[in-house]
């Protein structure tokens, strides 16, 4: 498999997308509609991005709990918002033990309901605030056309839930999750988010305010990339949510949730892959550095597996997540396609010249073919191949950077808006009506992703109604 | 709350158990059924369950993915005896996405049969063998009668499923992960479990041999605390796993799966815990220690803070989990009882009289009162509370040892099998049919757990039947 050739990715992005996510091994299709199964690299993958999310919960007092996956249908009817939006996605239990069940049960799509449900037993005072709970697990959707990681029926994600005190709390709550969000996309994914605030249209289904992190893949249309909401008492209210304050009277807690899912796989893959295949960052990459001796007969396979051998131990001694590639079945061309495919940042590369030498061949995967090519001396091999994937991970983001600055443009009038989403994202004043949010919708497919926090100082006009405007919009095309 | 006393465990284990989970603010009772929702604090246990676990897993060449949550039905007729096994047992999923599905879905029960499924489409090779795959995550049992932990319709584990190109590497694998589960609960949970072969009648749902791990309660009931399973062809044969041997025979796969759940926090529970609460093994306490001050007025408040301060940064420095305590609305005295409900392994108490002395006092969770209290330097206090964390775990686990030991008896006659499982376990040769175990079971209500592997080298009588015998077992009543 891995010697046939991706299809370009300049020719049909959604096919190079398909067929990458399985030959690179990450996922597969699963035997029941809409859902996938996650292989062993793309779960390792995923441990990586959690771990890392999972650390900077905890530092900020975060903890985790897990609630049930069935939840009563009837919690849904009870935030109004809430029901509307996930109603009609619901995958629903109606009989368990060999029996009808009396009340249906869904499949979670998300947990506000019952954790609500929970919480109005656990908060009673001042003194049980705040209560910031992260949940880790998968949930439903009903899905019927799927796309590995970006779509799927069950998706793997952290849904965190906190209630607090006051609502200047709540609020600091959901702006620090998303600065933790923002700072993973830059510092791990290399992934240059947008932080900003959604327009009411694109809120969550019960959400005051919901705040999104948006990136831009390769063939430049947006991907949401997380949330984080702020629910003022609306759960609350719908659940019971009260406590004594500090002045002993009884109030309505204020409530956040936010998540980032596995969708964010679907967004490393779309923003750096090329036509080889995947490329990881290296903070992520399950796999950083691949070792591949190169001989064509018995004497240079004596010859080199000693150091090559000696090599990947020093590199596993670094604590370098590395693989040494002795398969006997396979020609080198082979492993590196194979080890291209799958994203590995860094290979090292050692054939008898280089024993001889004393040097090894470094290949970065981010620049393939001889302009990534170095070649290095064995010693201190584990500091060098450590500064070198550095600087993959810092050329990586700059790249990021560089592509999604190119394309987004600041546009005065619907003309130009008009143009500019056909093939990049527009950065535009707009009045926040849902009607001129609309009318973009319909006559260009592109929709408001976020507005965002930073602002010009000056006011401008609405791109579409020329209504006086505060705040600038991106408008985009998105996934 | 923590001020009530729990009832006492000797006067009503079951009331003293259901009370202690609850009150020790590990799990609480979740709105749906049969269902439980695991509380921060029981989660950070499981947390530290399963880090353990998984690493160990991964050093045995083990990788982690994720499969659906729900299974096609019909993937559940395709090995009969497991269909039979799990088919009264299943929650069920008729719609989805508003419409009534055309093939009705499993919450899954247990992965083997879409594992099974997907295997056969990833095994075409010898050199596609060993498969060594985990999953974490929850599964769903349709159960009426809740007991946190030990019995509930959800609940959370590890299931590793493996295949292999040959029955001798498929029963090695099936020990290996006995042998890690073994060293589990000796080292970590401090529980000395007997390993050892399933009877035919307790055996897995489409098993050859199960083997399990089985563990004594206070109550001396039994508990089953893992399993581990060869399934030979069963599963292969079912789902089509057939690979290309290294001399180019399309053989069948050997596959096995193996499993330890949050039960085991039920086992901790019932092995450790006091009329006081919970007693947890320091190595898998998510507070191994706790820093209370202790003060009657502002004065003393002002000495004792800055000592309990600097102990807490020291203890924190070399890694001990510490909590410190400086809540100022409740007595030191319902701190005390607050943390042994919690099962924290050490408490360090610092008062005005210690600030003079330079002392500080140790108080362990596994001996309550004056008899596990000592006075200590504040000198090398990370070091001492090191030594006493290891103490503790150490004497948890003897006790466990000499309890088990006292009582499991071994019996020549069924009179003797009969008066001994009333209040303990029996060790008796048995014949292994199917009709001795019944009868045991009907007039006793005891089971066979397990036939441990090392066996006495002289042959015996069955204790039922009186019929030759090779091999004893353990006969007692079980959770």
């Amino acid at each position: 498999m891995a010697e046939d050739k991706l299809p370009a990715r300049s020719e049909d992005f959604s096919e190079w997308y398909n067929q990458l996510v399985v030959r690179a091994d990450l996922a597969d299709y699963a035997p029941v509609r809409g859902c996938m199964v996650v292989k062993p690299y793309g779960w390792a993958l995923w441990e990586n991005i959690c771990d890392w999310l999972d650390a900077e919960f905890k530092k900020t007092g975060h903890v985790n709990a897990a609630f049930p996956t069935l939840i009563p249908m009837s919690f849904f009817e009870k935030e109004k918002e809430h029901v509307e939006g996930f109603a009609p996605e619901l995958a629903v239990v109606t009989h368990g033990g060999g029996a009808e069940l009396e009340e249906k049960l869904a499949v979670r799509p998300t947990s506000e309901t019952i954790i609500g449900h929970m919480y109005s037993k656990w908060v009673k005072s001042w003194r049980d605030l705040p209560l910031l709970i992260v949940q880790w697990g998968s949930v439903m959707r009903w899905e019927l056309r799927t796309k590995l990681f970006l779509r799927t029926a069950e998706f793997y994600w952290h849904e965190g839930h906190t209630a607090h005190a006051d609502e200047a709390e709540a609020k600091e709550e959901m702006y620090r999750i998303l600065d933790i969000y923002e700072q993973f996309c830059y510092e791990q994914a290399a992934i240059p988010v947008l932080k900003g605030t959604k327009s009411e249209t694109e809120r969550f289904a019960g959400a005051q305010i919901t705040t999104s992190i948006e990136a831009m893949m390769w063939d430049k249309r947006a991907l949401q990339s997380g949330t984080s909401h702020y629910f003022g008492e609306n759960f609350s209210k719908a659940f019971d949510i009260q406590f004594l304050n500090k002045d002993n009277q009884l109030t309505f807690a204020q409530t956040t949730s936010w998540a980032i899912s596995s969708r964010i796989i679907g967004a490393m893959i779309m923003v750096h892959g090329d036509d080889k295949g995947l490329v990881l960052p290296p903070r992520l990459a399950p796999v950083q550095a691949v070792v591949v001796p190169i001989f064509k007969n018995d004497d240079e396979k004596a010859k080199v597996m000693d150091v090559a051998d000696r090599l990947f131990a020093e590199l596993k001694a670094a604590n370098v997540r590395v693989k040494f590639d002795d398969r006997d079945n396979v020609s080198s061309g082979f492993k590196f396609n194979d080890w291209e495919m799958r994203g590995v940042p860094v290979r090292v590369e050692i054939g008898p010249k280089d024993v001889e030498k004393g040097t090894v061949a470094l290949a970065r995967r981010d620049k393939p073919g001889r302009e990534g090519k170095v070649f290095v001396s064995q010693e201190n091999i584990a500091q060098t191949v450590g500064a070198l994937l550095d600087e993959v991970q810092a050329a990586l983001l700059q790249r990021a950077v560089e592509y999604r600055d190119a394309n987004i443009h600041n546009v005065q009038t619907y003309d130009q808006l008009k143009e500019v989403v056909q093939d990049g994202w527009a950065f535009a004043y707009w009045c926040e009506s849902t009607e001129c949010e609309k009318k973009v919708k319909e006559e260009t497919k592109a929709t408001t992703r976020n507005i965002p926090f930073d602002q010009p100082n000056e006011e401008g006009k609405c791109v579409v109604c020329g209504k006086a405007s505060k705040r600038k919009v991106y408008f985009a095309k998105a996934y």
